[in-house]
């Protein structure tokens, strides 16, 4: 799966990608990672996207303390696939690779959901270490849209906003077999907190259109069953 | 996907179950997980496993520095699905989590597998650490088999060791949508290290029938290729 990174040029990130023949000043993150990571100098190409579709090439023109590029074309890519991850909290220091993972393997957005067994406490203190993992992620896999991570929210407030259309799993023991539809379109996925859904939560994400689907034969650790959802989801399309 | 703890009986792991109507003595680790985690008492039943398919109900006869137990019921359970993991060295501590996760879906073998662009340097310095995630994997997942580690060995050898009636996978940015077989039998996959497997070998693994698979339309890190794989598998049984 993971190919030489030397054989594409660096790929950043610009939340503020202009026009082709714009010049576009790059973050001190990224002015980093350009010049000191990749090495790259005066009239070589990066690539880029403002994780939200758009992808650039763009050509380095000034190589100082932060980097300027000049926008050479810009192409905007659709996401017929899309996907939802709803979970509660994981034990300990979990998260941060969930999050990581989340991201890389192409989820929309993220929802930290707070349930009757597990809210999210430090949400803001941890924020900013997630959306640098997001912007990892995107990055590691030369993605054209980044994770966008929500705040936290009660399970009914964010399960009842998942749109009409979408196809809607819960992550249980038992279950049917999740087989990821292959077509356009949204999932929703639930997995709850480290100490698990009350039956009655998950009775009622059943009755609002949510189907039990178990993830393997044996019990798995909260992130592991939302990695394992995302999993499935992406080798699916 | 996760369930209350306190629904169960403690379930720990022990290498020498005997036969029903046998005292068996915990290990120290385990001693410790039954008395100071759980809190179990004389008299209470626990539930066992000796990684190797045997599952018991045990009975607490003593509770001294280590437990000593009363093996009341012993069954074998069979392992029709078998998958083994081939893994090159991630970058980093990645390692970690990626041998938890793999432990936790049922992988039944993994083989660090060293490779042009990667070998697997101080394994046996992490090999302690590495056992000890797999049995935490083993009692998370209240599964009867704990995954076997393997010494490092050359990718052909690794590969040429797998036995002739397994379907092979090899995780490929280019490949086909992997679909796990959900009968008996046994998966073996393979995942390069972080810098990637070379063309020739990967052209050899072709050779020896790996069927190249991906598994996202993005570009995967080497551990989380590795997880999704084995999530895959783990989905269709």
């Amino acid at each position: 799966m993971p190919s030489r990174a030397s054989a594409a040029p660096a790929y950043v990130f610009v939340p503020d990608l202009g026009a082709a023949g714009s010049e576009v000043e790059l973050s001190a993150a990224e002015s980093h990672y350009v010049a000191r990571v990749c090495r790259a100098r005066t009239g070589e190409p990066l690539e880029a996207t403002d994780g939200r579709g758009a992808v650039a090439t763009l050509r380095v023109e000034v190589m100082e303390r932060r980097v300027r590029v000049r926008v050479e074309r810009v192409e905007q890519r659709a996401r017929p696939r899309r996907a939802w991850m709803l979970c509660g909290e994981p034990e300990g220091q979990r998260d941060d690779w969930m999050v990581e993972k989340l991201a890389e393997l192409g989820i929309e957005c993220w929802f930290p959901i707070d349930s009757e067994r597990g809210r999210w406490e430090g949400f803001s203190r941890r924020r900013e270490r997630w959306e640098r993992l997001a912007v990892a992620g995107l990055k590691q896999s030369r993605s054209a849209f980044l994770m966008q991570i929500r705040d936290p929210l009660p399970l009914q407030d964010a399960a009842g906003g998942v749109p009409a259309d979408a196809r809607r799993w819960l992550a249980r023991e038992e279950g049917d077999v999740a087989r990821a539809p292959a077509g356009a379109g949204l999932l929703a996925g639930v997995v709850g907190p480290a100490g698990g859904l009350t039956g009655s939560e998950e009775k009622w994400l059943m009755g609002v259109g949510f189907i039990a689907v178990s993830l393997a034969p044996s019990r798995l650790r909260a992130e592991t069953a939302a990695v394992s959802l995302a999993a499935i989801w992406a080798a699916a399309g």
